[in-house]
């Protein structure tokens, strides 16, 4: 079949629009028509050559929601019609680490995602002949595309497109981060480092956890209004503080806060996070990827007078078990997702959303087709 | 009164034995006479003048037992003549650490600790009129000492000073850092970096909570006997390994372990003993105390991909409640320590006991007074 799509060819060029062609579902695999996809920060850093292990040419995005259209041989647990969101992290039920309990990093298609491949080692996707890379086992920047049953997620009809696609990444992993990886009590303090499409996304579940002091951390002052939509109760710009912008966050927080999350990728501000947190007790979270080769770094003191360096994918989420209860908790109110979809794009439009995103003028941009 | 002392008068210099004058104990505190006392490395760390805040002229020495023979004004919770262990990490029960029951940090008496004070701000011990500094809040290198009341563990009188007192360090730190930081759960894959006085005891505490494969790694190649006498499964020289160690351990343990601990102090080998952790939930455990000034580093994709990175001091034990249980844990068996005990050396043999560890000549000096 022929399917419409924005395909990266290299990188640090702009999409092209073109017509692909795309096989058929094999065994296990299902064919989901996208109806809409978010413009998130991991699309810009492959697209921007950042991530050595970018694959192109490639259809990127991995952020979307869409209708099941046919299912190959075996498949059971969805069917034509069923709404999904498709899943960069798979959930098998059957590996080492589903196993355990313990992680939501389902090894069983690891290999063949990062090599741009479906499990058989083949790509379904070609342009005039020439085979197109897959991306992050999603490749939602096309209106079709084929997904192995593990990696899609079947949520209910209700649910909108244009926002519930943004619970293929970000909410999932900002909400999830502190649900399932944190664990969040009520009365606990947390702060939120870079106010962006995640940590908008950990505001609101930190608050939804009950926290006490829910801190924004951002040197982006338009942020400060956005954060106090989601629950943040203070707001500090790092370039507004004279001093240890640390020494300042443990002040506020009376001895340093229960979590911390990193939500900018900055290796700088990645310890920063992990030194306001409390002694004793207090938890950093990364969510932000870094760039390629930095690395995180402090003294080992930090670690043996109690604080706890951790990091999280995905928000710690299992996509089939947990993202339907997220999209639940969006339908019923309990997090909000319409008003952080700042702009709403045709597929033609696609490369205005990452100019965007890189200008800091959208929390997130979806293409709906 | 009068007490004999091993005085540290400045760095880098031998102990000299001496006779001090010891003020009695002011309200809230208790005199100590020390029957016994580990040499640790971190007495060495100080004497060396590593450590940038070590205090001198000072009385060194922080892993004791004795017993009490004085108690000050309002003193409740021992008597004269009861058999305690020194703290250095206290346990007051009423400030914000001890109240979380997060944490063992007790803040009460951590500013004047650091300081080489007792809680009221003087030091109890002087030589020929000269002030002489605590250390740790314990001066076990005393034959008297004075100690708040907060930083005494009673233990049942049966159990031998000369080795009980290692309990009040290296035991605890060891055997603890398992059970109270980790928690391992038995079937749980070990890997413990530094076969020394507090990696034995990890190697113990592991066997102790029914841990699958305890490694135990060194580049002493003598320390592969001392490490089958309490537990380890599999021993990993790093000299004798072709390629990367952190590789090896990795498949060693089919994806590395579940907790990992580094009882060296080098941050290359805390790196280590992080990246040899299993994917998506090993924990590694930082006790070695590091260089002044040194940093430990990783790749944030670590983290991200559920490695935890954590420390741990005095393993994580609260002293009053938790040390008594661990002299229970020795004197049915249930853990070792009699053969830890490589030296038995009298106070004006002390400095030996620093020369015999600095050589690795011993598992643990012991002073007996």
């Amino acid at each position: 079949m022929k399917t419409r799509a924005a395909v990266a060819f290299e990188a640090k060029k702009p999409l092209e629009i073109v017509e692909l062609d795309l096989e058929g579902p094999k065994p296990g695999e299902v064919l989901v028509e996208i109806m809409a996809t978010g413009i998130c920060h991991t699309d810009a850093y492959t697209l921007d050559g950042l991530d050595s292990e970018g694959l192109f040419p490639s259809v990127l995005g991995h952020e979307g929601a869409g209708i099941v259209r046919e299912v190959g041989a075996g498949v059971t647990s969805v069917k034509p019609g069923d709404h999904v969101i498709p899943l960069y992290t798979p959930e098998c039920g059957k590996c080492k680490t589903c196993l355990s309990g313990k992680s939501n990093l389902c090894t069983a298609i690891r290999a063949t995602q990062g090599k741009g491949l479906m499990p058989d080692g083949t790509t379904r996707f070609s342009y005039k002949g020439q085979p197109i890379y897959h991306y992050m086992g999603c490749s939602t920047f096309s209106n079709f595309t084929v997904l192995p049953e593990i990696a899609v997620a079947k949520i209910r009809d209700d649910a909108p497109f244009q926002t519930s696609c943004y619970i293929g990444c970000g909410v999932t992993t900002g909400v999830g981060a502190v649900t399932n990886t944190a664990k969040v009590q009520p009365g606990d303090n947390v702060i939120v480092f870079g106010l962006g499409g995640i940590g908008l996304n950990v505001l609101q579940g930190a608050k939804m956890a009950g926290a006490n002091m829910i801190v924004g951390v951002d040197i982006n002052p338009a942020r400060e209004e956005w954060g106090k939509k989601f629950g943040m109760t203070h707001f500090v710009n790092p370039n507004d503080v004279e001093g240890d912008i640390v020494q300042h966050l443990v002040a506020l927080t009376d001895g340093g806060a229960e979590y911390t999350f990193d939500c900018t990728g900055n290796t700088t501000v990645m310890r920063q996070a992990l030194e306001a947190c409390h002694r004793g007790w207090g938890t950093s979270i990364i969510i932000g990827v870094a760039e390629a080769g930095k690395e995180i770094s402090t003294r080992p003191f930090q670690l043996v007078t109690g604080r706890n360096w951790r990091g999280t994918a995905f928000g710690g989420a299992k996509g089939r078990t947990d993202v339907p209860k997220i999209v639940d908790l969006y339908m019923d109110g309990t997090i909000q997702i319409d008003p952080m979809i700042t702009h709403v794009l045709s597929l033609d439009e696609i490369n205005k959303g990452f100019d965007l995103m890189h200008a800091g003028e959208s929390i997130r941009s979806v293409v709906v087709y």
